[in-house]
């Protein structure tokens, strides 16, 4: 046998659907040395998950790739509950508010995978100065077996899994079920078998072009059939339940005189259940219940399951409402179930997200949303480790984050589909199946599961609080549960430790400009220092806070630098001009609270708040104000902060914006900032 | 001589600055057969215009292309004074506010000319399907020879201009200027003398390339030294004045204690005037008047003219505050002058446009945008025109409505250049100079003019009022003079005839989506009837807004259509799927102010507001709302727009977005609606 070619490469992520994306893209904005492959021939181009919650728009948006989704996006503002009147009739018994006012500057988004995955491939372009080659998907490529040298596991510098990769002809690489019949819809459904086994059927014997990859990590983000997975071993065998119902689901160009087809509606009728998603082109998606088929008896009649069965069923529980069709983008049915590994990594060197390590059903929109918020607390992680910034014991923290999380989704979604597919009542008051107020009721509290807003991440290292009643933590190093320093959560209420910190609009000091503060927080790597300086034109707060600036200035410089990439301000416009030398890894935002025409950036405020380059002068875009100006009604930052104006507050936000800190400006602040900083980066 | 080689164009542009683009971008959505050609290598990608008013955003954003721009641009949003105090030292006198708040959605903003070149290149390429060649900009061509045939200048399917073309090769493009010294910032100021000349120098006896287009018109927007105004004969010369005061520009990034650095700064001292334009990317743009040079013996001296000098001048006017700088991005210098033509075309034809027919001081930010508003004002009308959907006379409409502008313009710009470089008062109650006073106050009155939103064209058939005191229609043929149709202003008291339809936000029917009306409104080259249908819960308003709509269905299909391109929808997002034909070339939009929930889009409504098509069902995107929703304050749209909720009101729009018809939904509002109607499209 020959020599296979072999490379070196820091991260070798498997699967280019969102998870994988998410994480290439995380990657490629730290400069990390990274490879993507991909089983398919192209990106998805239709159907799949369509769902956008709140805080996955969030995160693109930190990295400057939201505008794009939220421009083209559906967006499902009001939801509207249909149910059978004594006659059996079905009429609308409320319509409500779909996503929770305030909580976020997007709500819920409806938008096909595949503009997504687009777009994750532009921003991992606008990663790269135009003179480099950046990250590309490389397609048609599947990994057909993988070691790890567990002697090397711990040794930083090392690259100990090994991968062996095929790249397939464009023949190989088509599944078996598009060559035999191009309107089998089934065949991405979890009805259907994987094929990445036919794939390797297919190759054997042709003039195959394998290599060899050595990586320091490895991900998997391959799916619900996970080759990763199933190579890791049993013991990261995903468990859990199925249920016997079937769901079909069509995205269509409705004709239809049903009054609220352009509303997220659910309709309970005798005939079944029907979920109508509203979405992008003048195209709805139905989820409709199949009552004539079932997994009752193991395997299901694939036969039988067609567009036009799934559609008959449709329009009888649409009825007396007449419902037609003209185009139909894509279809699929699924048996509902819900299933989850009890493990994330294997020696913290290969790892599982998204799909590969959680499923369920796809109702509520949350798998395309769990999974890129997967490999998004994952991306900084090993990013950072990489780069030898962080730790490599930290990536342990994304097992116990991560994980909490999936547990959580099928507890939910095995709930929300138990209720979804009840019978439904023939007046609200009847006590058999489901009552419509309990689904609603129900509904409307999962709206803080399901947004990813609720997202309350466990007491570590990177999370200074104190444990809650049930820790949790079983599975991480003792060095690792708990950190050094001490929040003092009641000087910011609702930056809450633990969650992701919230945006709100603060105005520029150099220029009056109003900006989401957000926006001033890009996912680069960097941890924040976000200090609400509180009133700071009465001179006993001024000097608080500049004492602190004066601290910080010295005490930075200890922690290490990180180089940014091209992308990494991604809501200031092109960056043309080239500072000194890279930035410290925590960057400092100061928020007050004085009367803008008060203060003067250069003299009132330490310069750690404005810091020099000698090419480029102050930096004028670090100080904000909560105030008035002459376009907006005030925002009331600090209010909606829960910070007061008096004594303000400082914050520690991890690089993926979650609250890893709160402390005060004064008093003992400094050395809380120093312990959580040595706490995470210096540990021994 | 051998013959040359020939080709047909509609529409033939010369000059690709913002004014041709902005042609081209409009000729490219509405389907027209279009060419245009520019003298440069390259665009633009420094200096030049920077100044984005809002009135130009709102057009940019008509075709989808303002989003970048409202992104990377600097928006200046306060505006700071300075002058010497009574020591001679510079204080601010002032700070307020730059555009007065509620105008638009946007604020006047800077980017450098470079970057909207290639948005409208992006945004060109957006009006065709992927699969076709977008129209491209033709650089290094020069036309040297250009004829109508005058006989064949009313005939609509005559091409009765010729012009021939020289392709040049790269050297022959570059100016001489720039091959001899790349650092002259001179050489694209209007000090310098046009390098057209020296191009065809330098082309002579080598092998050049040369073809003959005729086109059916043909639209000079080659700038200050236009070729075509030149070639088009004495009778076009521009007329006016300049005075002999020389200005220096400067874009840097600058290293300065001056506080108010970021904001849009007028500081008068002692040793001159200055204004500080804050720029993206950390820049500034200076604009520094030069005491030490004049224009007073004729010619500058302009050797004497180098960055160094400039910068000194600077310095001084910055006084006692630093000034330096590391990186200069561009840098030019300027005669003080205002000029313009009698004639902006030659038979309906030829035509000019931007600084081809205007020049001016660049300080108030008007040029750009002028430029592009002549062309925005005439694309739709010479597309039109190409259709055979617009009679030819319309096309005199160009030079009524935008010669008007050009006049108040360079008015404008006399009286602000000289209130600017008039000598600063000691402190402002001094009678010596221009009061500081006196100076805020002609900024601020200013401010309608310089954001654009003040245009008010004049009574003519495309818009339906009274003639002011001074109609000045004399060179208008008779017919245009006046419409058949009479508007009634007082129904929609902020709709006015002959200015820019405002944009408000109202809520979607069918669902609860809130939009900028405008985002309804793209410039595709349709007109539209705004049906303001007031409260429809009350029967008989619901009833008279019906029968409106019975009427509209049997009126509009007499009406012409019109071909939609793929951009033509930019702000619903991507566009899949297609109608089953050409829409009528007047759109209609319903916004009622009933409450929402009592309405049901396809029962109450009549289908002239939610048509219908055999493959795409109900247009859900046609009936608006002004009401409540969950999510944000009510707009209170009916009344920023000043209408009556009661009654209601119709505005009848040209596809630039000017209200050209305000009439009743009942009484004679059809009959007044049918007269503007044919008053347009079939006079005979």
């Amino acid at each position: 046998m020959t020599e296979l070619p072999e490379t070196k490469v820091d991260v070798l992520i498997i699967g280019a659907g969102p998870a994988g994306l998410m994480l290439a893209l995380w990657l490629s904005r730290l400069g990390v040395k990274t490879r993507i492959v991909d089983k398919r021939t192209a990106k998805v181009y239709s159907g799949q998950a369509d769902g956008f919650q709140v805080r996955s728009l969030e995160i693109l948006d930190s990295f400057g790739v939201a505008e794009r989704v939220w421009k083209e996006a559906n967006r499902m503002l009001e939801v509207s509950f249909w149910n059978p009147d004594e006659n059996g009739t079905i009429q609308r018994s409320a319509k409500s508010v779909n996503t929770i006012p305030g909580l976020s500057r997007f709500t819920e988004s409806v938008l096909h995978q595949g503009r997504i995955e687009q777009f994750f491939i532009d921003g991992i372009r606008a990663s790269y100065p135009s003179n480099e080659t950046p990250l590309q998907v490389e397609r048609m490529v599947i990994p057909t077996s993988l070691e790890i040298d567990e002697a090397a596991a711990e040794d930083p510098d090392a690259h100990p899994v090994t991968v062996t990769l095929r790249h397939l002809t464009e023949e190989e690489a088509t599944p078996t079920q598009m060559l035999s019949n191009l309107s089998d819809g089934i065949f991405r459904s979890n009805l259907a078998e994987d094929d990445v086994a036919g794939m390797l059927d297919r190759s054997k014997g042709r003039e195959a072009r394998d290599e060899v990859v050595r990586a320091k990590y490895v991900v998997g983000c391959d799916g619900a059939h996970s080759w990763t997975r199933k190579t890791l071993g049993k013991e990261f065998e995903m468990k859990g339940e199925s249920t016997d119902a079937i769901w079909g689901v069509m995205d269509i160009v409705p004709i239809t005189d049903f009054p609220d087809i352009r509303f997220r509606t659910m309709i309970q009728n005798t005939a079944g259940a029907l979920m109508i998603i509203p979405r992008e082109n003048r195209m709805v998606r139905l989820y409709i219940q199949l009552k004539e088929v079932s997994a009752g008896g193991g395997r299901v009649d694939r036969s039988q399951i067609t567009p036009e069965f799934i559609f008959k069923s449709a329009q009888r529980i649409f009825s007396p409402y007449k419902l037609e069709y003209h185009y139909c983008d894509w279809w699929t049915a699924y048996q509902i179930g819900q299933r989850t590994g009890d493990h994330f990594s294997k020696l913290n060197r290969v790892f599982l997200a998204g799909d590969a390590v959680h499923t369920h059903s796809p109702k509520a929109g949350q798998g395309m949303n769990i999974s890129m918020q997967d490999s998004y607390n994952l991306g900084w992680k090993i990013g950072l480790a990489c780069k030898n910034i962080l730790p490599r014991d930290v990536l342990s923290t994304y097992e116990l984050e991560r994980k909490k999380i999936a547990k959580d989704l099928i507890a939910f979604d095995g709930k929300f589909s138990k209720l979804f597919t009840g019978a439904p009542p023939k007046d609200i008051q009847t006590e058999t199946g489901v009552s419509d107020d309990v689904f609603q009721k129900a509904f409307h509290t999962s709206r803080m599961f399901t947004t990813g807003v609720g997202v309350n991440y466990q007491p570590t290292v990177l999370v200074a609080k104190e444990a809650d009643t049930d820790p949790d933590t079983d599975d991480l190093p003792n060095i690792l549960v708990k950190s050094v320093a001490k929040s003092t959560q009641s000087l910011a209420t609702n930056c809450k430790l633990g969650q992701r910190f919230p945006s709100y609009k603060v105005i520029r000091q150099s220029d009056a400009r109003l900006w989401e503060l957000h926006h001033k927080l890009p996912s680069n790597g960097r941890f924040r220092i976000v200090v609400f300086g509180g009133d700071i034109s009465r001179p006993a707060q001024r000097d608080t806070v500049n004492a602190l600036g004066a601290w910080l200035s010295s005490y930075l410089p200890k922690l290490p630098t990180i180089a940014l990439c091209p992308a990494s301000d991604p809501h200031s416009g092109e960056i043309k001009f080239k500072t000194d030398e890279d930035p410290s890894i925590v960057d400092v935002v100061l928020v007050h609270a004085a009367p803008r025409d008060e203060i003067d950036l250069l003299k009132d405020v330490h310069e750690a708040y404005h810091p020099f380059d000698s090419k480029l002068g102050w930096d004028y875009d670090k100080v904000f104000v909560d105030g008035e100006t002459f376009y907006e009604e005030p925002e009331r930052a600090y209010e909606k902060y829960g910070v007061g104006k008096g004594e303000g507050a400082v914050v520690g936000l991890r690089p993926d914006g979650y609250v890893g800190l709160v402390t005060f400006v004064g008093g003992d602040g400094a050395k809380q900032i120093q312990k959580w900083f040595d706490g995470i980066f210096q540990r021994s």
